[in-house]
């Protein structure tokens, strides 16, 4: 299929619902979106009769999937878990490089360079890095590898980054106790880069001083940081009370359903993201698998390290998406913008996160079970259900 | 001052602002809001020029002031802390009886009805009893004395309070870990007594389990609790997540600032209700006091028993009042719900709460920078500032 095509009979979601509606896509643009069909340009026909088009979901925080470790992927690795994101409705993404050695790094912004540059694969759009560390705190360091942190903030490093990246590192995690972290923040962000903070035991002034230096998220919110206390809210009373974004994994074992249900009531549903921080054995069963220089084993898809440590999921955004509607109750349409619209807003991606007129035809058809069933990027489909 | 006047010239706080009107009140009731001057009646009048007229205030949680502790209050003890209240815009509360003997609770009930059913006098309207305890959790017991607190809920007990109290309870906290609590809940909501939860270490499916059973408000939240996790949000995770009341402390010390901004971003300005939980120092100087069996230093205004443990408050809802506008930044109608409707429709008190036709005449009258100058309870006048 080519990136034009007029899509028929489907129910499209607009403005928070979903409506009987057709839509012409012509060369990976959304061209027209008709109650009725008028496919005058006799575009190639789409039968999306019973199916639900939704915004192609958008995955700011992954290690990995089907075998392959970010930070050890080449390029043609990080393709790898692209396709695997399609067949999971994901049609674009970062990937989130572990903390690891300088040259190590490097290696990373290389590929990832390369397949960002590299254009339109059978895969969801890499869009960007995520650089998780390596100034994150040692005692809430989760999976990172304790002896790569960094216990300053090195803004020059971050620079050196964003250069070999040819400017495609987008989201970076900071813990805000670190020092020269602050300062730094402006930095990065005239540097096109979203600071995200976490991994972190920041008390309520240094995590609220990082918020009003320009921090606009808070990486997998409730997961290897402090915790509320009422004489100090801490990083995670921060993330709640400001208006920052919120990263949310929602495997059930990362975080109560209760949980995730607090997180939506008190930020509301346009102010957290739905995140995988999958590794390698997304999408492959149970069995021994690496997580950067980690170890890692899987048993009942649940991601530990040897000591009993969680690191990362095996979490796809299909199954958060359905996973969402059990927690909360509440339909696709209310939880689908925690995997679309929002990171989309939170990443100044203009052209993705909804369907409308001009916009990126990145979909995600689903059948009423919220199952995937087709997934569209740039107007080509890169993954069908068998 | 008699149960009739005409209140001229001040700003009226009626649906959320502030408006220019006048206020006739007859036999204590409100009969007529007016834009200009309409006293057809004759009635005295009371000149506002330059005040802010709200529904007086609701305590809902304290343990004493002005050098009375409820436990130990005979009924004009009781009414002295109902003087003293008056004085800080308060025209309703309920009397907080600490976890004590049965013979204790006993005789405290019989203070609080004499002054309940002995009608108006020159202070705050004491409008029933707020039981704290005795099936509170050991861990989480605070000030209360460890071998008064019962570990199997005895709805019995409660009954005979009940009936002793000529029907005056009308709140009551409870720890959900204590087992019969869920049980007897619907059987104290029959009696028309409000459940709250507190004091406790329950976990989530616990609390959750009380909340459905009818509990409908949280005791101090954040304080003398298990605090959120995220695997486990517990007691304080469900007060967030579902619709039941919470009780506040703002004395900036019971609860962080961001806490409380945290609260009311979770919960709404319509579901957090300021309280003191103020001992028998409210009012007084440090020095040495007394809660329930407890001894209790205040020392810079902070109450603690001598192993530490805070124990009460020396707040008032006036400096409450004053404390919430500075933590949130927001104006004096949008934090006087707090202690006004908010408990109000909590405990069904529909005659008060708010300024409107029909309603009681409890009203405190306050300066430009939110000090009570008047205080008329039914409306009879109960404090004029000097």
């Amino acid at each position: 299929m080519e990136s034009s095509f007029y899509l028929k009979n489907s129910a499209v979601l607009q403005d928070g619902a979903f409506v009987p509606a057709d839509l012409a896509v012509e060369d990976g643009k959304i061209t027209a979106i008709t109650q009725g069909h008028y496919n005058e340009k006799g575009l190639p026909e789409l039968d999306g009769t019973g199916l639900r088009a939704v915004p192609g979901f958008l995955d700011v925080h992954t290690h990995g999937a089907a075998g392959v470790d970010v930070n050890a992927a080449d390029a043609e690795g990080l393709r790898t878990i692209g396709r695997f994101f399609a067949s999971q409705g994901v049609t674009g993404w970062l990937c989130s490089i572990l903390t690891d050695t300088v040259e190590q790094t490097l290696w990373c912004l290389e590929q990832a360079r390369q397949v960002i540059e590299g254009g339109p694969y059978d895969g969801a759009t890499l869009l960007g890095v995520h650089l998780e560390g390596p100034c994150l705190s040692t005692e809430y360091k989760g999976a990172m590898p304790e002896y790569l942190l960094m216990h300053t903030a090195d803004p020059d490093l971050f620079a050196r980054y964003q250069k070999a990246s040819g400017g495609h590192i987008r989201y970076v995690t900071l813990s805000p106790e670190i020092p020269g972290v602050a300062e730094m923040i402006p930095r990065l962000t005239a540097m096109g880069i979203v600071c995200a903070m976490g991994h972190s035991g920041a008390g309520y002034d240094q995590a609220m001083a990082c918020v009003k230096a320009g921090v606009r998220s808070c990486t997998h919110l409730g997961n290897a940081m402090r915790l509320f206390h009422q004489h100090n809210p801490a990083i995670f009373g921060v993330a709640l009370e400001s208006d920052v974004y919120v990263e949310a994994i929602c495997d059930g074992r990362h975080l109560h359903p209760g949980t995730v249900r607090l997180y939506l009531k008190a930020k509301g549903y346009d102010r957290v993201l739905a995140i995988t921080d999958s590794i390698m054995a997304a999408g492959l069963p149970d069995g021994n698998y690496k997580l950067g220089v980690n170890d890692v084993i899987v048993e009942d898809g649940d991601a530990k390290l040897p000591n009993g440590v969680r690191a990362g999921s095996t979490l796809t955004l299909a199954q958060a998406l359905r996973n969402l509607m059990k927690f909360t109750g509440q339909n696709t349409e209310t939880v689908v913008p925690l995997m679309t619209a929002n990171p989309a807003r939170l990443m100044g991606w203009t052209g993705k996160g909804e369907i409308a007129l001009g916009k990126d035809a990145d979909l995600a058809l689903l059948d009423q079970d919220a199952q995937v069933v087709r997934t569209i990027v740039g107007g080509r489909t890169v993954y069908t259900r068998a």
